[in-house]
C-alpha cells in the first residue's frame, strides 16, 4: 500500500494559500478532461476519528467543479434500501460519465463496522469484503477509476484532535456513523484497518495513506495525489487493470440444446385441470411471500417465438396484480451505453415481498450482444462472473431466482413466425430482426450453452423448458415457480 | 360525470371467454398504436370495498401487454417519501412515453381518507383537490392521457360481496388501505365519493363510473371503455384540452431589470469581515436545519458571467459537503424531451434536511427555451402557473425555496468574457453560445421580466441581486441565505 506526500514548502498562511489557488486549477483542468473522456471516478474518504474526512470534502467540492460532484455519507440505510441487496444503495449512486462520485463512507462502512461490534464472524467479513473487491473490479473493468484515501493520524494527535473538536461547539455534533469509538483501542483499530485495505489494495483501485498530522499538508497531499493519479489514468486511458485476471480462453460447453428432449406434451383436459390447481396454490403463496418480505425473481430467456410472453401470461394470471411486475428491457442499440448494462437491472430490484419477471435480461450480454457483437469478447466473457456475482448478491438478500429457457425446434420456430404474420394482433410481435436471428441459430446455440454451463449456480440454475408444446411449457413454469414458493416458508 | 356500460349479450361462460378474446385484441392494438405515438397513459381504478378493483388490475395486465404496464397501489410512504413534498411519490412513478401507470390507490387516496377520518378540515381537503386539479391538468397539457374508473355497487350488493370474500381464505387477508371501512354508513361514503368525483371531473381526466355488481359484465364495460377512450384520444392526436384555460396574452411586466441600481459594492476589508461571520453562522444553522429536517432550495440564476459559480463556491464553503448538493441540468437540446420538464426537477428533490442549490433551474423553461424557441409559446405561458404550483408543493412540504437572479451590466459582461478567454481554468466557461445568446440581451430582458413578475410569489420571491461588484453579490447571497435559515428555527 501506498503513501502519498505533498512535500512542497508551506511557510505561512499566505503561501498555502497561493499554493492552492494555482495547483486547483490543475486539479480542475483533469477534471474537465475526465469529463471530457466520459469516465466516471469514485473517490472513497476514509480515516480515523479527527483525521478531518469532512474537512477534505468540503474541499474537494470547492476546488473541483462541483457540479460534476456528488457528495454521499454513509446513513443508515432508508426503509427503501433495508428491503434490498446490500449493494442496491450503492449501485443507486454511482456516478454516470465524466461524473465524480464523492464517498465519505461508503461500502466499506457497514462490513466495518460488523465486524468491529462482533456482529459477523471473521469468515463473514472476509466473504464481504471479497464482494467488495468484485465489486470494484466490475466497476473498473467497464472504465470506472476508483481511489480510495485514508487519512491517519498517531494516537497522540488523535487525542488532542478529537479534544479540540469538542470545544467548538459548532463541530461537536457532527460525529458520523463511522467516526463512533467503540471503545476498541487505538492500535487494535489500526491493525484492523490495515488489514482490511491490504485486502482491498488493487492497481485498479489502490488505497493510498495520507498523513493528516498537519491539516494544510495534509490538504495539499489529497489534492496533487489526486491530480497525479487522474494523470495517469488520462494518459493510460482508463483504470490500470493489470490487476484483474482475463477471462482464459475457455473450454467448450457441454451441447445442453441438441440433448433436450424437445418432445413432452400434455393433453388439453390435464392442462386445464393442472393449471387451476397450480393458480390458486401460487396466488396464495405469493401472497405469504409477501407478508414474509420474500421475493422472487423469474427470468425469462428463450427462443424468438419459444412462447415466452405466453407464458408470462399465464403466470401473472396467477399472482395478485399488486404483487407482481414485469420488466422489459429492450437491448442496447449497437455499442451504445451510459452505464454498465447490469445497472439497468440493478436499478429496479424490487422491495422485499414481491415477484419480478423478466421478459429478456441481464443475459442479454452473453447471447444478442456476444452474437451481434455489441460486446466485445473481453467483455462478455467477463460477464458469466459478474452475472454469477449480482445472482449471488440477490440470493444473499434472501430473494429467489428462477431462470428459464423456453426452447423450441427450428422447424416448430418457422411455423410460429409464419402464423404470427398473419394475426392481427401479434404481427407486431414479429420483425426483421426475428428473421435475421433465426440464420444465426448456430451460434445462438453456442452462446446459449456456454450461458447454460457457466451460470448455472447451485443458487441460481438453469431450467431448461421443452416450449414445442406450448401447453406443457406453461404448466412446466407454473410448477418450478409453484416448488419455489413452497420452499420459500 | 359519465357511466359506461357494456350492453352486449352475455349468455353464459362460453360466450364471455369468445366475447374476451375476440374484444382484447381491440384494447391492445390501441396500446400498441398509444406506445407508437409515444403516449403516455394513466388509469386510475377506484370503488367501493368488494367492487373488484384488484381483479380488474389483474384482467388489465393479462389483456395488455404487460410490459408496458406498471401497475402502483396505494402503500403508506416509504421514509425516502414520507421526506419529501406529497407528489413526488407519485412523480417517480409516472409513465414514460409510451408506457401505461395502473393505479390502484392514487393521489385521490390519501387527501380521500384524511378527509373521511377527519384528520383534515373541509377547506384543507378542497385545497388539496385543487393540487390534484392542477397536477392533472399539468399531465394532460403534457400529452398525458388520464382516464379515471370507479366501480360502483349498491349497498345490498356490497353486503353479499364482502361476505362472499370472508368465506375465501386466499382472499380474506387482501384488504388495502383505501378497502378500510371507517365505520361510516354506506350512503355518506358515497355522497362523499360523489363529490369528490364530481370536483375532480374535467375533459382531459374524465371519472366513469361502472357498474359492478356483475362481474362478468363489469370486466367487459371496464374493457370497452378503455377502448372507446384510447381510440378517441389517438383520433384526437392527445387528451381533450377544452377544460384547460389557455394561458391568456398578457399585460407587458414592469422593467425590472432596467430600474436595477447595479452601483453597489463593498470594499475588501468589509467583504473578508462580513463573509468569514456568516459563512459560522451558516455552518452551524444548516446543521441545526438537517436536524430539524428542514430544507432549502437555492436557485442561481442569472445573466452569463453574472457569477453564479462563484457565488456558488462561496456558499458551499459555508455549508458541511455532508449536507448540500449542487444540480446543474442542462437545457434540453433542441426540442427533443421524453418526459415532462419539471420531472427532472420533481426526481431530484432531496430528502428533508438538506441545502441544494440549482445551478439554473426550470426557470429554462421561461428563459433559454422561450427564446430560442425550444418551448411553444403555449408552453412557456403555462409554465409560469405550472411552476408555481411546484414551488408551492415544495413550500406546502416545509421546504424554503430561495431564489437568486444576479444581474450585470452589458459592458461588464463583455469584459468578463473577455477576461475568460484568457484565464486556462476559466476556458471552459465561454463558449460560442454565450457570445450568441448576448446579442440576444433585448428578447433575454424582456423573459426575465416577465419571470419576475409572474413568478414571485409570496411563498418563493425573486431575490434580484446586483452584480457588478461580484464581492457584493456574494455576500448579498450569504445574507439572504442566512436570513432564511434564521427564519426556519
Amino acid at each position: 500500500m501506498q503513501e502519498y506526500r505533498y512535500d512542497g514548502d508551506i511557510n505561512n498562511g499566505k503561501h498555502y494559500d497561493e499554493i492552492v489557488e494555482a495547483d486547483r486549477s490543475e486539479l480542475l483542468t483533469r477534471q474537465f478532461k475526465l469529463i471530457d473522456s466520459e469516465i466516471p471516478v469514485v473517490i472513497v474518504i476514509s480515516g480515523m476519528v479527527g483525521s478531518g474526512k469532512s474537512e477534505i470534502i468540503n474541499l474537494l467540492n470547492e476546488w473541483m467543479d462541483t457540479r460534476f460532484i456528488e457528495t454521499h455519507v454513509h446513513r443508515p440505510p432508508s426503509d427503501e434500501e433495508a428491503d434490498r441487496p446490500y449493494f442496491w444503495k450503492y449501485w443507486r449512486r454511482l456516478p454516470g460519465e465524466g461524473e465524480t462520485g464523492l464517498f465519505l463512507g461508503s461500502w466499506y462502512t457497514q462490513p466495518w463496522l460488523d465486524h468491529i461490534d462482533g456482529s459477523i464472524s471473521k469468515k463473514k467479513y472476509l466473504s464481504r469484503l471479497q464482494d467488495i473487491v468484485r465489486f470494484e473490479e466490475l466497476l473498473a473493468a467497464d472504465g470506472t477509476l476508483i481511489i480510495k484515501i485514508r487519512l491517519e493520524l498517531t494516537e497522540k494527535q488523535q487525542i488532542k484532535r478529537i479534544k479540540a473538536t469538542k470545544n467548538r461547539p459548532a463541530y461537536s455534533w457532527r460525529m458520523s456513523a463511522d467516526d463512533m469509538d467503540n471503545g476498541y483501542p487505538f492500535e487494535k483499530k489500526k491493525k484492523l484497518a490495515d488489514e482490511m485495505m491490504e485486502f482491498t489494495d488493487l492497481p485498479h483501485a489502490p488505497w493510498f495513506r495520507v498523513d493528516a498530522s498537519q491539516p494544510r499538508r495534509r490538504n495539499l497531499s489529497v489534492m496533487h495525489l489526486l491530480t497525479t493519479f487522474f494523470d495517469e489514468n488520462l494518459k493510460r486511458g482508463g483504470p490500470d487493470l493489470s490487476g484483474i485476471e482475463r477471462p482464459n480462453g475457455f473450454l467448450p460447453s457441454k451441447d445442453f440444446m441438441a440433448e433436450m428432449d424437445l418432445t413432452p406434451s400434455i393433453d388439453r383436459p390435464d392442462y386445464t385441470v393442472q393449471m387451476e390447481k397450480l393458480r390458486k396454490k401460487i396466488f396464495k403463496n405469493v401472497w405469504k411471500a409477501h407478508q414474509n418480505k420474500r421475493s422472487l425473481v423469474c427470468v425469462f430467456e428463450g427462443a424468438d417465438a419459444a412462447g415466452k410472453g405466453g407464458s408470462i401470461r399465464r403466470l401473472i394470471r396467477a399472482v395478485d396484480a399488486r404483487l407482481f411486475r414485469v420488466i422489459q428491457i429492450a437491448a442496447p442499440k449497437g455499442r451504445e451505453k451510459t452505464t454498465h448494462y447490469l445497472h439497468r437491472f440493478w436499478r429496479r430490484i424490487p422491495r422485499a415481498g414481491f415477484v419480478t419477471i423478466y421478459d429478456r435480461s441481464w443475459y442479454g450480454r452473453v447471447l444478442v450482444e456476444r452474437v451481434e457483437g455489441f460486446a466485445t469478447e473481453e467483455e462478455w466473457k467477463r460477464a458469466y462472473a459478474e452475472i454469477n456475482q449480482f445472482e449471488k448478491e440477490l440470493t444473499d438478500a434472501g430473494v429467489v431466482v428462477l431462470k428459464f429457457w423456453l426452447e423450441i425446434s427450428a422447424d416448430e420456430q418457422l411455423k410460429r413466425f409464419k402464423a404470427r404474420e398473419v394475426t392481427e394482433h401479434k404481427k407486431f410481435k414479429i420483425t426483421d430482426d426475428d428473421w435475421r436471428n433465426r440464420e444465426k441459430r448456430t451460434e445462438y446455440q453456442s452462446a446459449i450453452n456456454d450461458m447454460v454451463e457457466r451460470t448455472s449456480t447451485d443458487y441460481a440454475p438453469w431450467h431448461l423448458i421443452p416450449a414445442e408444446d406450448k401447453k406443457f411449457a406453461r404448466v412446466e413454469v407454473l410448477r418450478l415457480v409453484h416448488d419455489a414458493l413452497k420452499k420459500m416458508k
